[in-house]
C-alpha cells in the first residue's frame, strides 16, 4: 500500500511519517527476533465500517500490522460486547483491542473487562490511573492524546511554558491530555463547552484543543493570532473543514499510527513476559520457638502465600498454573517449551549414608537447604520432593513433609490427597487389572465367533475395526481392514490374548496399608464361573505406573511407556502388554493426563517446592519425577539450584538416581549432599541395634567419639567413594540432634573431609529453619562451582548379569553375585525379548550396604544372592530381587490414625504428627 | 472523648462538625443493623507516631471507629510493607488501610498491592482511574481532596464558576482535586511550584490551594484580596502558621474525618457484598447442528466460562471458592451461614417412569430444564447432579454428564476424577477395612497385656490414655483415667473388640468395574498367620461413606455419621462401629474434609451446576447431596429453582428422595418432573423386550399409538399416582426421540394430563439445548406457583415391617410382603439395637414396579419377597433386599475404554462417548 497522499483527504505531515516509520522499524525488529509472532489489533465495532476504520486499516497496512474486525450489531448488548472482549482477553494471538463503540456502550463493565495489557487505547480505569500517576511502564497513553501532544510539540513555535486550553476536556481523555501536556512543561487548563468563560479562556491560550463530543466549534475571531487550534472530534477527522481548522491535519491518521505503535509495544511486552523473568521471591519470616513445637503446630502457625502469588514471584505465567485450592497448583508442561532456550540451573542430589530404621532426615535436609539458599543466600532454589503414600501416613511412618522448621506447608495437604495423582495411579492400575481378568473370563467362556461379534459389533448393519484394533491387527501381521475378510485363524489370533492365568504379573493396588491383601484369591463369586486365581494388592506407589510417572519426560513419552507395560505372558510364552488387553493404554493416558503435571507448594519460608511422583523405593527407583526436575531447572535459572532427594542410602537411591533417572532424563548432577547423623555413624561404628519404638541405648545419647570415628571410617567413607565413582563432588551434611556434642560434630566434619568430601558441615534446620542450614548452602554453592565429571557406572549395552555384578562389586563392595536358577532363566527370557539393554534397579535392603540388614559399616567378603529378576518394561528397568521385598506395608497395633482427628468447627486437623 | 477544641491547635468549624456527625450517624446505623461488625481502620506507619496520627486517632475515637497501628521501622523495605498489606488484604475484619508512609515507600507495587476496596485514601491506580472517569460507586475520593473541596464549597462567597489554582498540583492528588473541582462547576488550573507564571496564576485565582511536597509558600501580597488560600502540606497541619494561612483551619482534622467516612463507607460496602446478590448470569450461546454431533464433540466445541467468573455471576464471594483448575471449583459450606436469612428457592425433583434398560434421559432432562430456566426464561436455576462412578464410565454405561445439547462441560472432567471426592471415599472406606483386619490379627496373636502395652505405650516413662481412648473407656463404663488402675478384666474389655470374623459386614471398595473382586479370600500371605476370611469389594459409590456424604448437612454431622457406621458384630453379638476399631472415625473425617464441599461446574449454556455425591442407587438412596441442594437453594434466591435428580424410576428414586433425603434435610419439594419416553411407554404398553446392544424392534421405530396408550394407562398413570400420594404436583416431560411421531407425542401429553399430571409437554433439549425445553420450564414455573402439600408416606416411629409393607403396597402396588426368616431375624436384631426408627431404603430392581424385572406396566396381585434386611447405620437407613443386588459391576467383552484415547500433543480426549 502506498503512503497516504493529499488526495486521500489529509496532508501527510512529518509527525505521521515519523511515527509510521519508527513503528514499522520496531515491528521489523520484533519480527526479526520472533519470526513466528505477528502482532494483531482487533477492532470491535458496532454497525458498519466508517472512515475511522478505513484510516486504521490503512495505517496498519502501512506498518504491516494485522487487523481483525469484529462487527457487532448497532444495538448490541453489554453482554455481547463483554463476551467478545473475554474471548480476546484469553487469545494469546491478540495484542491490542480497540473498542470502536458508541460512548453509551463503553460502560464501566466493558472498559474494565478488557485486560489492561491489551487496552491499547488506555481507557480502562487501571490504565488511566497509571497515566495520572505517571507510571507508563505498564499502561498505554491514549493514542489521541499522543497525537495531540505530538502536534503541539511539532508546532513551528515551541510551546514550552505556553498555555494550552482544552475545550470540552472534562472527560478522562481531557485529564490524560492535561497530565501529558503539563508533564511536557506547558500549562493546561480546561473547561466545559458550556462554561461562561469559554471565550476568555480561548483568547488567553497559546493553543486550543477542541475535544468532543458534539460538533462544537469556536469562532476563529476568538483565537489569538498565531495560536494553534487542534480539533479532536473523532468522527469528523476526514472532514475537509476539520483538517483546515486543525492547522496541521491528519489527526485521525496520526491517532491510528500511535494506536499501532501501542499494539507493537504491547506485543513486545507480551514477548518480554514470555521470556525468563528473574525471581522476586518474598520469603516468609520464621521465628523458631524453643522447645520446637510439633510439626503440625509449626505448619499451622505459618500462613502460606497464595500459590498464584508464589507462582508469579518465580516467573510462572498465570496461564501455566492450575490452582487446586489456595495453597497448591499444578504447573503445565508447556513451560518447558516457553523456556527451552533458558539454561538449566544446577542439580543437587540429597542422598544419605546407610540409615538406622529411624531415618536420618534427608527430607528435612533437602527442605532446610532450599530454605537457606532461597530465603537467606537469595539464590533461586527449588526442592523437588516425592509425594508420600497415604498408607504410611495413617500407619506408622509419619509425615514426609520434612519436620521441625524445615517443612513443606500446609503439611496436611502434602500428606493427604494433594492433587490426586496417587488416586489417578490407583484408578489406572486397577483398570488394567480389571481388564485382564475380565478378558480371561470372556475368552474362557466364549467362542472365537462370539468374541469377534462382540469386539467388532455391527452398528446399523456396518461392521468395522476401530483404529486401535487396526493397529493390533498390524502388530499381529494381519494387514486387513475389512472384518469380513479375516480367516478363521486370523479371527482367533485377533480375538484371543490367550493369557496364561498363572503368569499374570500385574497386581492390583490400593493407597492403604492393608496387609490382608498381600495374597488373595479372586473370582470366587459364582458369576465368574470358577475362574479363580491367586493374586495380590501392592501399595499404590509400588505400581509400575508410578515409576512411569516419575521417569516420563512428556505426555507422549508417558503414553508410550503405559502402552509398553508387560502384564503377563501368553500361553505361547509371549509377553502381553497393556496395549494388548483391548487397548487399555489410551484410557490409562486419559486417567493420568493431569497427574503428569507437577504440583507447586512452598516451604515454611515461602520458597518453592515441586511435589511429584514417589515410586516405591523397595522395588522401583524411589526418586521424584524427571519432569519436576526439568521444570524447576528452567525456573531457577542458570545460577539457581534444584535440590532433589533420592530414597534410602546413597548405595541404592543415589546409584539409581544416576544410572536410571539421569540416563532417562539426560540430566547431570552437579553436587551430592550426603546426609549423616551422629546416631547412624555410631551404629556403623559398632553401636548396639536401633529399632523404632524402643528407647535409644545410652551409646546414642552420651558422647562416644570412637563409635563416631568407626562409622566415619566405614560407612561414610564408602558412601563418599560411591559418589566419587560417578565423578560428582560430595558435601557431607551432618543433621545435628540435640544430644550430639560439639566434639562429635567436629570429628564428623573433620573425618568426612579426610575421607574425600569436598566439604562437611553441621546443619540445624530442624530447630532453626533455613538459618540453620546457611553453612550447608554455602558449601553446596561452592561445590557446585567446581567441575563435575559425571559418568555412568555401566554401559546399557553390557549384558544384564554384568550390569548386576558391576553394581554389586563397585557400589556394594561384594566379591561377586550368585544367580538363582530362576533368576538366570528370567534373564535369558528378557534377553530373548529384547529387554537386555534396560538399566538395573536393584531391590535390596536399605539397612546395609550388603544384602544382610545386620551388617553395618562397610561389609566386605560377601557374595550377593540374586533370588529372582523381574522387569518393569514400561518404566524401563530390570529389577533383580536380593531377598524378599514387601510391597504392601501393614498397620501396627497402634497406628497413627488413632490420634488423628478433625475439629468440625475450626476444620483443624489434630494428631497428624 | 471531647470534641477537639481551639486549645488542641485548630478552630473547630462547621465542616468538621458536619462530617463527624454524619459519619457517626452512619456508623450507628450500620452497627444497629450489624451488631457483630466493628469497622476498622489500619494505619501502616514507618517510625514513631506523629501529630497526624494523633489527629486520626482523635477523630476515629469521636466517631467510634476502631484503629490499629502497624509500626514498621523508619527504613522498612518494600517487601515488609507488601507483606503487611497482603495480610490486611486477607483479613475480613479490616475495612480500610491508610498507608502513612514517606512518599518514597509508596511505590507502584505497594500502592497496587493494597486491595482497591480497602484503599480508603483512593491512591491506587485503579481507584484513581475510577475517580478520573467519575465512577465513584466503587473507589474512594482521597480524603484530603474531599476536605479541600469542602472548604472551597463552604467558603462565605460561593465559588461556583470561580477559578481555583492548584500550586504544586502536578501529582495524582492534584489531578483528583482538579477533577472534583471541575465537576463542581469551578475552573481549576495547576502548575509546578517552579513555574515561571506562578505569581500571575496565583493573582488570577479566586482560590489558591497549596499542595506539597516541600515547604513552599506564596507571599500574601500575591493573593488577590478576598481569595481563599488552602494549604495542604500534610506534615504541617497542626502548625499555627499553617492554620492561619488556610483561613478556615483544621484541614488535618477534616481530612481525618473524611478518611473515617471512607472507612465506614467501605464497611457498608463490605456488608452489602456479604448480602445476597442478584445474579447477572451471562449465558453461553448455543448453535445446535443437525445431525447432532457426538457428546464429546459438542462439549469440546463450547468454551466454558472460567469458574471464578461463573461464581461471581451467581453471587459467590471469591473466598468461598476453591478452584480445581479453570472449570471446576469446590464451594465452601460457610455460604450457608452467610446467607442463612435468605429464603430458599423452589426445589424440583426429576424422576422417571419405569425405564427400559437403555435409560430414558433423566439427566438430559434435568440439564435441559436448567438451561431453559436460566438461559432462556432468565429465572435463576441450579442443577444438582450426582458424580458418576468411573467404573461404568470405562465399562458399559457411558457418561453421566447429560448428552447432546444438554450437557455439563467439560464433560471429560465431569466423568473422570473431578475434584477427587470418590477417591477420598475409596481411601476412607478402605482404611476402615484395613483397620478391621489388622485389628483382628493383632487381637488373635497378642495377649491382653501385649495389646495394652502397644495401645497405651509408655512415652518417656509415662503411660496415658489418648482422648479417643478415654471416650472408649467411658462407653465401656470404665470411668478411669490412669492406665495402671485398670483391672485385668477391664484391660481385656478395653483392648479387645472381639470381632466375629464371620460377621464383618464392611466390604472394601474400588472405583473400577472389577467383577473378579466380588468374592475373594484375603489374608493368604504367611505374614497374616492363617487369619484368612472371605469378603469382597464393592464399587466405590456403594460405600456407606458415599451415602453419608450425600445425607450429611454439615461437617459435624458427617463426622458423627462416620463414627456411627457399624462394621460388624462382636462375638458377644454387639454391633461394632468404626469408632470402635481404635478410633478410625477421626481419620475418616480428615480424609473426607474436602469431599464434603460440592463442586461447581456449568452446563453448555453457562448455567450453574453442582456435582456432589452419587450413592449407588441399587442399595442406597441414589440422590445427589443434601448440601448441594441447600447451597443451591440459597444461591438461586426466593424465585429461583433447584433441579435435582433421583435415580431409577419414581417408585424407587423419588420415594427415597422423599422419605429419606427430605426427611434428613428438612427440604420440601415443590414440583416433580416425571420423565417419560415413547419407547418406554410402548414397552409398558406391551411392546417386545428392549436390551442394550441389540437393535430396537420395529414397534419402537414405527408409530404405534395403542402401545403408547397402554403404557400411559399403566406405568405412567401409576407413577403419577405415587407422586400424588406425597402431595406434590407432577409435570410430565416427554423426552422426544427422532423416531417419535407427532401423534404419539400429542397422545402422551393428552393422556398424562388425564392421568392427573399438572401438565405434560414434549422436550427437545437433546437436539436443541435449553431452547428445546422452554415449554417444560414454563410448565415447571407454573406448577411451582401452586401449593404443594408434601407429606411423608410413613411415620418413622412405625415398626420396620410396617414401613416396608406400606412402601410395597402404596408405592409398588403389591398385595403384601413376605419376609424370609433371615430378614425377620435381622429386623428383630435391629429393633433390639434401637435402629427401629430409621427410614427404609428398598433395594429392588428398577426395571419393574414389582420385584420381577419382566413385569412391565403396573403389575398387581403380587407379594413382595424380602430376602434379607441390612442396615447403613451411619447413613441412617435400613435396606431390605428384594432379590439379589449386584454391588460390583463388570466389564463387558467390548468395554468403552477400547475407544478412549488421548492425543499427546493437543491433550484432547477421543472416544469418551
Amino acid at each position: 500500500m502506498e503512503l497516504p497522499q493529499k488526495g486521500d483527504g489529509f496532508e501527510f505531515n512529518t509527525s505521521l511519517r515519523e511515527v509510521v516509520q519508527s513503528t514499522k522499524e520496531a515491528m521489523v525488529a520484533l519480527q526479526r527476533k520472533n519470526p513466528a509472532i505477528q502482532p494483531l489489533l482487533v477492532i470491535i465495532q458496532a454497525g458498519e465500517d466508517d472512515n475511522l476504520l478505513e484510516i486504521n486499516k490503512k495505517i496498519a497496512g502501512r506498518i504491516g500490522l494485522n487487523i481483525t474486525q469484529i462487527c457487532l450489531a448497532k444495538e448490541c448488548s453489554e453482554d455481547e460486547i463483554v463476551e467478545e472482549v473475554l474471548k480476546l482477553n484469553e487469545d494469546p494471538r491478540v495484542h491490542g483491542v480497540y473498542l470502536h463503540l458508541p460512548p453509551a456502550c463503553l460502560t464501566s463493565r466493558v472498559l474494565n473487562t478488557l485486560k489492561p495489557e491489551k487496552d491499547v487505547d488506555g481507557i480502562s480505569d487501571l490504565n488511566m490511573g497509571r497515566l495520572v500517576r505517571g507510571d507508563l511502564s505498564k499502561g498505554f497513553v491514549p493514542p489521541l492524546a499522543s497525537a495531540v501532544l505530538d502536534l503541539l510539540e511539532k508546532h513551528d513555535a515551541p510551546l514550552e511554558g505556553k498555555t494550552v486550553f482544552l475545550a470540552g476536556g472534562e472527560g478522562p481523555l481531557g485529564v490524560a491530555l492535561q497530565c501529558l501536556i503539563e508533564r511536557n512543561g506547558m500549562v493546561a487548563f480546561k473547561s466545559h463547552w458550556s462554561s461562561n468563560s469559554l471565550q476568555r479562556q480561548v483568547m488567553q491560550a497559546d493553543a486550543v484543543v477542541l475535544l468532543g463530543p458534539g460538533n462544537m466549534d469556536v469562532p476563529p475571531t476568538w483565537v489569538r493570532p498565531g495560536a494553534v487550534v487542534i480539533r479532536c472530534e473523532p468522527t469528523l477527522e476526514t472532514d475537509e473543514h476539520a483538517i483546515e481548522i486543525s492547522s496541521k491535519s491528519g489527526l485521525g491518521f496520526l491517532t491510528a499510527a500511535y494506536r499501532t505503535r501501542n499494539v507493537v509495544h504491547s506485543c513486545s511486552r507480551w514477548i518480554q513476559e514470555q521470556q525468563y523473568r528473574p525471581w522476586h521471591l518474598r520469603s516468609l519470616k520464621l521465628q523458631p520457638l524453643t522447645p520446637v513445637p510439633s510439626d503440625i503446630e509449626i505448619s499451622r502457625a505459618q500462613t502460606p502465600k497464595p500459590v498464584d502469588q508464589l507462582a508469579e514471584e518465580i516467573g510462572l505465567l498465570p496461564e501455566e498454573l492450575e490452582a487446586y485450592g489456595r495453597s497448591k497448583a499444578k504447573v503445565q508442561l508447556s513451560l518447558l517449551d516457553r523456556l527451552h532456550t533458558q539454561p538449566d540451573g544446577k542439580l543437587v542430589l540429597v542422598a544419605g549414608i546407610t540409615p538406622t530404621p529411624l531415618g536420618e532426615g534427608k527430607s528435612t535436609v533437602t527442605i532446610g537447604l532450599v530454605q537457606a539458599l532461597s530465603a537467606h543466600l537469595k539464590l533461586n532454589s527449588f526442592a523437588c520432593l516425592r509425594q508420600p503414600s497415604q498408607g504410611p501416613t495413617f500407619g506408622v511412618k509419619g509425615g514426609a513433609a520434612g519436620g521441625g522448621y524445615a517443612q513443606v506447608i500446609p503439611m496436611e495437604e502434602f500428606n493427604l490427597h494433594l492433587t490426586g495423582d496417587i488416586h489417578a495411579i490407583t484408578a489406572a492400575n486397577n483398570l488394567v487389572a480389571a481388564a485382564i481378568d475380565a478378558r480371561m473370563l470372556h475368552e474362557a467362556t466364549q467362542s472365537d465367533k462370539a468374541l469377534f461379534n462382540r469386539l467388532v459389533p455391527s452398528v446399523n448393519g456396518v461392521r468395522k475395526f476401530s483404529p486401535i484394533q487396526i493397529s493390533r491387527l498390524r502388530r499381529l501381521g494381519i494387514n486387513k481392514i475389512d472384518p469380513a475378510s479375516l480367516t478363521l485363524q486370523e479371527v482367533s489370533t485377533f480375538v484371543r490374548l490367550d493369557l496364561d492365568p498363572s503368569k499374570i504379573t500385574w497386581q492390583r493396588v490400593l493407597d492403604t496399608n492393608d496387609r490382608f491383601l498381600r495374597k488373595i484369591t479372586v473370582g470366587q463369586a459364582s458369576t465368574e464361573k470358577g475362574q479363580i486365581r491367586e493374586t495380590g494388592f501392592d501399595i499404590a506407589v509400588a505400581s509400575e505406573i508410578m515409576a512411569i510417572l516419575a521417569l516420563a519426560d512428556s505426555l507422549e513419552d508417558m503414553k508410550n511407556r503405559l502402552a509398553r507395560m508387560v502384564v503377563g505372558t501368553s500361553r505361547s510364552g509371549q509377553p502381553v502388554t497393556s496395549r494388548g488387553p483391548g487397548g487399555v493404554s489410551g484410557a490409562l493416558a486419559v486417567l493420568m493426563k493431569d497427574a503428569i503435571k507437577p504440583t507447586l507448594m512452598q516451604t515454611l519460608e515461602g520458597t518453592p517446592v515441586f511435589v511429584h511422583a514417589g515410586p516405591f523405593a523397595n522395588i522401583a527407583h524411589g526418586n521424584s519425577s524427571v519432569l519436576a526436575d526439568k521444570l524447576a531447572l528452567k525456573l531457577v535459572g542458570r545460577d539457581g539450584f534444584v535440590v532433589t532427594e533420592a530414597g534410602f542410602g546413597a548405595d541404592i537411591g543415589m546409584e539409581k538416581f544416576f544410572n536410571i533417572k539421569c540416563r532417562a532424563s539426560g540430566l547431570r548432577p552437579n553436587v551430592v549432599v550426603l546426609v549423616a547423623t551422629v546416631r547412624a555413624l555410631k551404629m556403623h561404628g559398632g553401636g548396639p541395634n536401633v529399632s523404632a519404638g524402643a528407647p535409644l541405648p545410652r551409646e546414642y545419647i552420651d558422647e562416644n567419639l570412637s563409635l563416631v570415628a568407626g562409622g566415619c571410617h566405614s560407612n561414610l567413607r564408602k558412601q563418599i567413594q560411591i559418589a566419587d565413582v560417578f565423578g560428582v563432588p560430595v558435601v557431607v551434611a551432618l543433621n545435628v540432634f540435640k544430644t550430639d556434642t560439639q566434639a562429635e560434630i567436629d570429628l564428623v566434619c573433620q573425618l568426612a573431609k579426610e575421607c574425600g568430601a569436598s566439604d562437611a558441615v553441621p546443619c540445624h534446620h530442624w530447630a532453626q529453619g533455613g538459618r540453620g542450614s546457611i553453612e550447608l548452602a554455602q558449601a553446596v554453592n561452592e561445590a557446585a562451582s567446581r567441575p563435575s565429571n559425571f559418568q555412568f557406572l555401566y554401559n546399557k549395552e553390557m549384558p544384564i548379569v554384568e550390569k548386576i555384578r558391576t553394581i554389586a562389586q563397585r557400589v556394594y563392595g561384594a566379591d561377586d553375585i550368585e544367580l538363582s536358577p530362576e533368576a538366570g532363566a528370567k534373564i535369558d527370557y528378557y534377553n530373548q525379548q529384547g529387554y537386555g539393554t534396560l538399566p538395573i534397579c536393584m531391590a535390596k535392603t536399605h539397612l546395609s550396604l550388603s544384602h544382610m540388614p545386620d551388617k553395618k559399616g562397610a561389609p566386605t567378603g560377601f557374595v550377593l544372592p540374586i533370588r529372582d529378576v523381574r522387569a518393569s518394561i514400561g518404566a524401563g528397568f530390570i529389577y533383580p530381587l536380593v531377598g524378599t521385598m514387601s510391597t504392601m506395608p501393614g498397620l501396627p497395633t497402634r497406628p497413627c490414625f488413632y490420634d488423628i482427628d478433625l475439629d468440625p468447627v475450626t476444620e483443624e486437623i489434630t494428631g497428624l504428627f
